[in-house]
């Protein structure tokens, strides 16, 4: 196994060292617990905490978006495994300066399971919570099912959104509100072309072959819908495109921002080649893109592939999506 | 070869056309072209033009720094190979405000070709142009034979204190004097995991032994010093920085910037573990790192690896680190 690391033992907890030795002057270690990141200087009064968990391996995501109009806090647990609900509550009490916290987070089941019982442990303090799971992934469940849909790279549109409404003072249930709405118009679908090796495991856990693709398969490598032979970007762009809008209808007039997320080691230059197309569907349909974002995002450490998320604005959504934020992962200037 | 892109042929054009797509209210073609970069809305009237040029491949370089507090244009060839010198005259021609062009590009030998005759053209229109050769990479010369050293991460860094010294509206000549301060103070050196597949040729163009770790190798795959046994990230990072201060001695009390510079495929978390090490030396030699940098700024598509990249600071050049920058592929927010 070709890593860059010391020991399979070591590896989330030296990746955290190094992250507090590059950023400690914008996030810390919640009481040097190298699996609670929150932002340095603790919350600001009166605003509602946003925190999220979710496993190590896909930086930036999770923790990567605690900062300036972003979240709060961020719980990691091992490669690919929930932290503990006990983790997530202390986070979850150091990130409420008395407006509460919104638990915003990917629709896993360790996840939502320990973030239930950190949100009913903390109710005892008399923080308020509420629970949000991101579950953008269209090809993780049908559109009947819906509600059991993964959460992948929309969870940074997600953050954005209730970071930004979050720096506007909004209170916990209008935040929650607002969004709840952002969810209801972001869908993501994404394609891998070879695997990622765990740390503990050393190994692939499956494989793809060399001349075929895996549409839909998720960010831990959950199987997808279908295997194909290798497509072309245009084909792969056309593709992920018509799955979302099967799944919600684009119209002439709509604005959408569109986010482009390499999940490893798929070069910037073909994630462009990919957005390419996007682009120019979209233009045809009428459909106008509002600050595309094409980069890492939310990855799976060394898989080949990427995904597309598509969010739709309505005058808010626009507002909250432009707003500044700055974090050691995520800048968003302003310009 | 498994690539996201359409065809080997039009990789390059694919890939600037989804760039524009994206980022054309930041960045545009020059006249059409789609091998040429400018800033949208042209130079500054009265500040120098900051220009690049060099190889498809290696997103963000070089392209990505077109932008404010950056450089005004970047000419790019196919994968790996240098753009025409009649491409960067007209880049130069256009970056041009009446105080000159400074020419800030890798030591590779067709880039100087390219540049040497590009600038001699330029004269003719009365274009005032300087040259400075980025020669960061320690693992391609012996100390003495530095001038025939190549250029690689360290150009991020050289560009942003050639940006920062042009916003300052200081002369040609002053711009050139303060860069290659930078750059005498500057020193890189990385390690590969895995080759690249240029998409043109289809295949690896080399290969690493799986239990094997090349040192020095260059970020066109150009051989390294040394082929070793694996290595952990501490033995890397300490081996890294060893053969940068072999050559750039640091003292108690100097202050220095880190770039941690992945090649490709190597995982941000991976990155982060060998910066956490790199910290650790660097504090215990009394040197202080300012404004430390993680993440994918030079690569070779997906190539497995990274480099480090040390910069010894003085007041001045501390001060041009860290002014604003904002380009789309790179923000210094200033925190």
């Amino acid at each position: 196994m070709k890593k860059i690391m010391n020991t399979a033992d070591t590896f989330v907890r030296d990746t955290m060292e190094g992250i507090i030795a590059a950023h400690g002057d914008q996030i810390a270690l919640l009481d040097g617990d190298h699996q609670v990141l929150v932002r340095a200087g603790g919350p600001t009064p009166g605003r509602v905490g946003i925190v999220t968990a979710g496993g190590s391996g896909h930086l930036p995501l999770f923790l990567g978006y605690v900062g300036g109009g972003m979240l709060d806090g961020c719980a990691v647990g091992e490669v690919f495994a929930s932290p503990s609900a006990e983790k997530m509550a202390s986070m979850i009490r150091a990130c409420d300066s008395g407006a509460g916290v919104l638990a915003l987070y990917g629709n896993y089941n360790g996840d939502v399971f320990n973030f239930e019982m950190a949100c009913e442990d903390v109710e005892f303090d008399d923080v308020a919570t509420r629970q949000v799971r991101v579950r953008d992934d269209v090809a993780s469940s049908p559109a009947d099912r819906a509600e059991k849909r993964r959460g992948v790279a929309g969870l940074v549109l997600a953050y954005k959104i209730a970071g930004a409404a979050a720096d506007r003072m909004m209170s916990l249930d209008e935040i929650t509100e607002v969004t709840e709405r952002a969810l209801a118009n972001i869908r993501s679908m994404g394609v891998a072309l070879s695997p990622c090796i765990v740390p503990k495991v050393g190994t692939p856990g499956f494989s793809i072959a060399e001349d075929e693709i895996e549409i839909g398969m998720g960010i831990h490598g959950e199987a997808g819908i279908e295997v194909r032979p290798m497509m072309t970007a245009e084909e792969i762009a056309d593709l992920l495109l018509a799955k979302i809008r099967e799944d919600m209808p684009l119209a002439a007039g709509d604005e959408v921002s569109v986010l482009v997320n390499g999940l490893g080691s798929t070069p910037l230059e073909e994630q462009y080649i990919l957005y390419r197309t996007a682009h120019r569907i979209l233009g045809e349909l009428g459909v106008d893109v509002v600050r595309p974002q094409v980069g890492e995002f939310a990855t799976s450490m060394e898989m080949a592939g990427l995904s597309l998320t598509v969010m739709k604005l309505d005058a808010e959504l626009k507002e909250l999506l432009l707003a500044p934020a700055s974090t050691p992962f995520y800048t968003n200037a302003n310009r």
